[in-house]
């Protein structure tokens, strides 16, 4: 039988207590829909604490729809976004960036989901002629999709090789609390004073319902962000529900306190799996995702009692995600099933 | 002051109690995302029971996806959609069907905010001509923008209509559960039994947080949408709190119990005010909608204490919307007001 | 049988033999593609000879092109155009505006083709309501879709109305020549000096084989047009051809006497049949088309030697348009068979 | 000075006289617009003697325009479509596939440009998937953006293998009769009998002036192609002059002519700079395009008086193509002004 508490996904787990209560608690009398009500204000200056006062901040339903959004509002559609390989803009959304914004997605393969100036130059070509994609948007993921966490130095390196170049940057934070707490940093750090211009801000996988906020750090690239919103199918109306979980998932730490669990957790599982024989750890564990090889006829015996994905059906490498809610005694369970597999 | 319940609209209102039990019941354990589980397999299921066996049914985050998604399923680009001059997918969604569908959207000028075969007969020329727009779908919206409900017989008219000159009819019913309940008959007797191809089924202005199902009466017209739901940015990762919020709302006549309630609450309004001079009531109350034109200089007056919208500034008409929650107390006072005001 | 020249429509003429030769003038040796050649520059200048210096001019394939990229360039797609319910860019571009710039389209009904400000609006509102398509853009045509033409002072009323509520003017001059020669002032005056923004200035209902040109009044409206020209698919190769059309075209006034001559035969084909019992001309006659509404039981037996268009078939309204090469013996043959038909 | 033919592209030459005469020759009398007239129909005739009887056949302006409204035709939004990094549709028509088709375009790097299994099962995973854009289509361009050519089998294994997974292929084919010409074949064998789905069948860069043809050689995928070249803005009103120049381009073997002289003279100009120590040809010649790496000092002196392209800066690489028009004498004086240079 399946755990019920795997490593699959942390989306696949549920919502914190502490947000389902705040959520509970907005719950009275009438509000005015769309936005225009004191939750989401309240939810707005609270992430101003975070980022600072100069930003502009929008709520939409879901990561993806943050990213698209995102990068329609600073791109025409002649122009190109250039990406890892692995990011989720390239692998997970359907081509939803391309329908939406109409650019085009230029990748670059990584080995740790990473983009580097190296990477990106190779698409750095073709400007002011007008039949080539124009390159515009650098977009990096923190946390990568390989857990691996970008420096605030790595980060400004790539920030300012775009606005020397004339591009903008947009960061896919769908996972950036994990990476804050592995870095021991402030989101500012990484954000703000980076020069990043827009942020998918997401909590979805850290234990909220639903809900990711657009931030702007240049309030000049969100004059018409409210239009491509409601176009963009992303206005919710009763908008107190997502504001009350930001308010909730920005106080006393408790963004900070599940990712740094769920972060714990995967270290502890690494650490575990490591001093297994035949499983070879593939990246290095700075956020909540373990990426190992795994012998290809262990991982179906393993999937029987845990949910996981199989990541590279070639190499037979696997992901396994920590959450909010993992436990040691999940990790230790599954350790000792994989090492009795292994024996 | 404001009053904590006004007559702005019914998204104004926050979650029934018994909608936040449900989706706080679910949330235990690990759960596969993105609709892979039983609570959305589950929910599927109790819509079947409503609207019958042999449709396709998939959740979206909010009604203008649920429109946009649903007729983008249904068209090709070079499409038309004919809709009333009032209806939600025209006026209240920000070019969000153009702009991902890529179809012209044709309008009906109406009386009461339904269409009429004659009305429609307006647009549908130009077949075969690869000049023209070719017209694909009729739009209906159950309960219209204005309040009014149709009845199955004049849905048949168009539904037969339509399928007579190779159309399709998408109906947009953000508040079909009023209709049902003014028309005391069954869901399915104004779609499935009518001919209906594809519902937008709404529940977030009855009650609900956030989540809208697109029903398909034709499974040869959902082949692909799970691939535009996720190109539209509208796949939950999270599902599982759309699929509980479903789930509750059809059980034990939930739906229609708010929905009862509300269009009672609109009827109440409507008699109440039919007696207080100067005010005309516009449109039949046949949901929870009242139209009425009010001298202007009332309307702040009456404002500052309800919050409400002016629908045409040129007549001086208002709508005034009632809720799952509206007490009669609420309407009693508001009704007390106006007459004070008149006086 | 078929007469070699009917009043179908003007594009059903062929080339204007100065306009071929012009062609084939250009076709010596190599010259640089895509538009940086002697022959492009010169056709600039001599169209700013006719618009004034402080223009920005690109060539495209055809009509339908020049409207939607250049509504696209000064749109984004959360905007409206409003144009008249003949338009072509709303009923005869198969929703080319609505799937290339995602903007709605809003029609306004006339009677002779002529938008005025009273019908411009009734689309005027929902300015700052994020749920609404903003209007952006008016569009006209001239000459319109039924032959009528603007005069100077009710284009600067458009204008004037469209700048001061923050909007842009486009105008489709599909058949502007035909209005030039009608008014009897220069392109300037209905153009540049009326406040026109952007022109789709077309030659080839007029002689030309192919090509337009997009003008934009306003440089700040163009910064990106060449982009957009090329991802719309509209930027020709070999573009010495286009240019070396419009070079002829306005010189000597070619324009002008081809344009002269088809409205005059409008004109007299115009006067013949007026003395005709029961056929009515229903529109103005200020340019190259004659409406006219035939007893039903006619049109074939004409259609059998002259082809032409039924415009309206439940009024049996009928299109003539005559063409820069229409003769008056084939007004005479076609009047005399109308009187006899009718005898 | 510029000498006046250069090696800068094949469409930087003008139009052979035998198809400038054939526009000449359909110039007479009235035509019905939009493709329903003779010479179309003799044109789409013409193609089929070539191509079999069993496709349907499409006229468009441009090359951009066939390739992405072909790809259009045979996709929805959610499909991508795979092909080689230096290929047309990705480096050179700024976006305009993703914008039109909503497509994801994925590219696979190659040494010569022709794209191989291998290459393509890179992108060849995440089917059924809704999360990844679906593949759908292998495009591959014949002759190659490098100058090679497919050979017959070449192509029946990517055919074979698109078909075998449920994809579908495109064959940019600007350049298809260079490449019928180096094989010696009919240019049914590298399309028709190789399972080529959809062909943009290009003649502007051997000797026509303007026009495209779309073929499909399977009818099911062209239905609603009508629809689509029109909403593409690319339906010709005066069809006839695009007609006439294939009908002459098909006939007397003038296509196998141009292209046949175009690849001698590459292969004429590649013989003689061999000879030539310090420059070293990259590509094999294989149709009328030479690719070079030239000591970067020497290019400038040679661009003086020949225009031509540097491919890659990077690598000091150049292409000099030749035309139907470029003659022995030109290649000779270039061969000799290299030569000169060099020592």
């Amino acid at each position: 039988m399946i755990n019920k508490r795997g490593f699959a996904s942390d989306n696949n787990s549920g919502v914190h207590p502490e947000i389902l209560k705040a959520i509970s608690e907005v719950n009275t009398a009438h509000t005015i829909g769309y936005g225009d009500d004191k939750y989401t204000r309240q939810a707005i200056e609270k992430i101003k604490e975070f980022f600072g006062d100069n930003i502009d901040v929008y709520f939409v339903f879901i990561g993806t729809a943050a990213n698209v959004l995102g990068l329609t509002s600073i791109t025409k559609s002649y122009h190109s976004i250039i990406c890892a390989e692995t990011s989720h803009i390239h692998q997970d959304e359907c081509g939803a960036p391309e329908k939406f914004s109409g650019c085009k997605v230029l990748t670059v393969p990584t080995t740790n989901g990473k983009l580097t100036i190296e990477g990106i130059k190779h698409h750095m070509y073709g400007f002011n002629f007008e039949h080539h994609s124009q390159p515009k948007v650098i977009s990096i993921t923190q946390t990568t999709e390989l857990g691996t966490v970008y420096t605030p130095d790595e980060i400004n390196k790539i920030t300012d090789y775009a606005h020397d170049n004339g591009l903008l940057v947009h960061m896919d934070g769908a996972r950036i609390s994990n990476a804050v707490a592995n870095l021991g940093v402030t989101y500012r750090k990484i954000t703000t004073d980076t020069g990043i211009d827009v942020l998918s801000f997401g909590g979805t996988k850290n234990g909220m319902m639903y809900g990711e906020a657009v931030i702007f750090f240049n309030k000049e690239l969100s004059t018409d962000f409210k239009y491509i919103r409601k176009q963009g199918m992303q206005l919710a109306s009763k908008m107190r529900f997502i504001a009350a979980q930001f308010n909730r998932y920005l106080t006393g730490d408790l963004w900070l306190k599940n990712a740094s669990h769920a972060n714990n957790m995967a270290k502890l599982l690494a650490m575990e799996v490591e001093k297994i024989p035949k499983i070879k750890i593939t990246q290095k564990v700075e956020s909540n995702g373990v990426f190992a090889i795994v012998p290809k006829e262990y991982i179906p015996v393993l999937q029987k009692e845990f949910f996981f994905y199989v990541w590279d059906e070639g190499t037979s490498e696997v992901r396994w995600m920590t959450s909010f809610d993992t436990t040691e005694e999940d990790v230790r369970l599954f350790v000792n099933l994989l090492r009795k597999i292994v024996r």
